[in-house]
């Protein structure tokens, strides 16, 4: 049995998406059972034989500055949930709240596992060659150093590893392609850092990637500081959801292109399911003594639902313990990395 | 008449895909002349009443690191079409060769404006309301500070008020959503600067965007560093084509999807038109004491054109004379903006 603590009240909707698609997520888990965090009132309509209501008087808002989210909202939901993962009643807890707040209370809560500096988000996108990539950081770290770049890779191979499998995932590193303007001083370095790690066969580094390579599928993993790869990805969510305007725009311009828009219809269907980012939804916050999971504040019940799946898989698979064995085995690696750095500038 | 130089030798492809492309502007562009700058047997087979040959016998490759450019290969077709912009022989030059080496040839012979520490590299791309949004800096700097962003601000309004008319373009600082975890100090403070200039009637600034705003169509311009820059055009690039790929891909799968494309087939071609990346090729080197135009690498005959024309539309509008007037207009604030960070420093 896997038990995930659930942020009830979080994301732009609260229990409106999160209950359905709890029940949704429970019938379609048989060995899953959800601790529902919320205000008990809200809660009360939903019962389920594998669900426990656990009651939390406060919630913290999209808005809400990390000081009250911290100090002033101690009975958060999102608090709540997570203190299940820290006293070991759930495995995982997964919120669609507050990303900075969210990463807050975690960090807080249940402290970044020795060896770690930062945690860092990850999540998974489709690549072209019908697979997925694993990107990050995401946001929570908006000037990272090379060894944090170090941590986040070793990280992110652990993740995918336990998740897909293979046992020697691909790593990237985000770069700029020119030579003579590639990449700043922190890059180089986490360039020289990833490819010490790549040699000693910690990872299976292969080198500087761009930014059309995330979704080529050039490598399994691409490792970045969070401003960039918030940027990148919600770059592309722009750029996907123009062109899929643009595709609706122009399948009703007459009779003649709707008309080719009916038949066309299994297509079209076909490939907004490869496309819609609602099935990648679910971030990890990778780093910590516990697993979180982040939604998208504006999921739907079925995006909320593909969040609840990506923790419980995580759990199933011991993505915790996985992540605390690589960092460990990454540990003298990672803390000659930092030596380093200290007597450079000592 | 308007005189463009065209390094023919630069690119991936040569002469092979530049010259067929001046054939074609020249027949559109009746009020054009070009100076084909290359080795003379290399453009031989060209002529045209209204170009001239160039001889340069050099060839910066796209591997050439930026000493052998700069110091090594002097008669490179490169340089020589920048320095007919030097000598008022050309109003412009345009190159589709190694980035890196036309920025760092370009500043050389032509050096900055007074006021701009940098030039920076900026395009135009389509948004979803059917407009354009103009992007800099796309990776002539990966550090920069902000000053840097103020500068640019300046230059990309100068840039898009010459080009569409619009005498009070939207300024947007890009940045990450998030409350908690909301850009760098450099960052912050270049959204104070910018703030400043909106306040002084300088700019016409919105405050910070985030990277689906780029394509959303919330700002006509949008301001950001090099690396992040280059990092979300090239992401972008590669979500439409991996969305094309499957486009292709689910059309192709039977039949009936055959049969669907077939009756589709206006419908994709509009589309294909709409997000055409050789559309919006062309970027300028804003900054410098001369216009210059820089091609994609792997661009053909179509897409060379296209960043034919946008130089050719920059020399008509007077960008350069518009551009030095906008930027000694807000000399005083850049100056005391450079003030501000000494003062703070010391």
């Amino acid at each position: 049995m896997i038990t995930l603590a659930v942020d009830c009240m979080g994301g732009d909707h609260g229990p409106g998406i999160t209950l359905p698609a709890c029940r949704n997520f429970l019938d379609n888990h048989p060995q899953a059972q959800l601790l529902l965090v919320g205000r008990a009132e809200d809660l009360a309509s939903f019962s389920h034989a594998r669900a426990k209501h656990v009651h939390a008087a406060d919630v913290i808002t999209m808005d809400d500055p990390l000081e009250v989210a911290m100090r002033k909202k101690k009975d958060s939901s999102m608090r709540v949930a997570i203190e299940q993962v820290k006293s070991g009643a759930a495995q995982a807890a997964v919120s669609a709240g507050n990303t900075g707040a969210l990463m807050a209370i975690a960090r807080y809560l249940l402290k970044t596992l020795d060896a770690i500096d930062r945690p860092a988000i990850a999540t998974q996108m489709p690549n072209a060659k019908g697979g997925a990539v694993t990107v990050l950081d995401l946001g929570a770290n908006v000037d990272c150093t090379a060894e944090h770049l170090l941590q986040f890779a070793v990280m992110g191979s652990a993740f995918v590893e336990v998740l897909s499998g293979d046992p020697q995932p691909t790593v990237g590193l985000l770069n700029i392609g020119e030579e003579a303007i590639k990449g700043s001083d922190e890059i180089k370095r986490a360039g020289e850092l990833l490819r010490q790690a790549g040699q000693s066969g910690l990872l299976n580094f292969r080198g500087n990637v761009e930014g059309n390579d995330i979704f080529k599928g050039t490598t399994d993993i691409v490792v970045c500081d969070g401003f960039v790869g918030n940027v990148a990805l919600k770059a592309t969510e722009g750029v996907a959801s123009m062109i899929g305007g643009f595709l609706k725009e122009e399948y009703s311009r007459n009779i003649f292109t709707k008309l080719a828009a009916a038949i066309s219809y299994p297509v079209l269907k076909a490939l907004k399911k490869r496309v819609d980012h609602r099935g990648y939804n679910g971030a990890a916050l990778l780093g910590l003594r516990g697993l979180v999971f982040k939604s998208h504040g504006s999921a739907d019940a079925f995006g909320f639902e593909r969040a609840l799946s990506k923790a419980y898989d995580a759990a199933h698979h011991h993505l915790l313990e996985q992540l605390k064995q690589h960092v460990e085995t990454a540990a003298p690696l990672l803390a000659a990395a930092q030596g380093e750095r200290l007597s450079a500038t000592s």
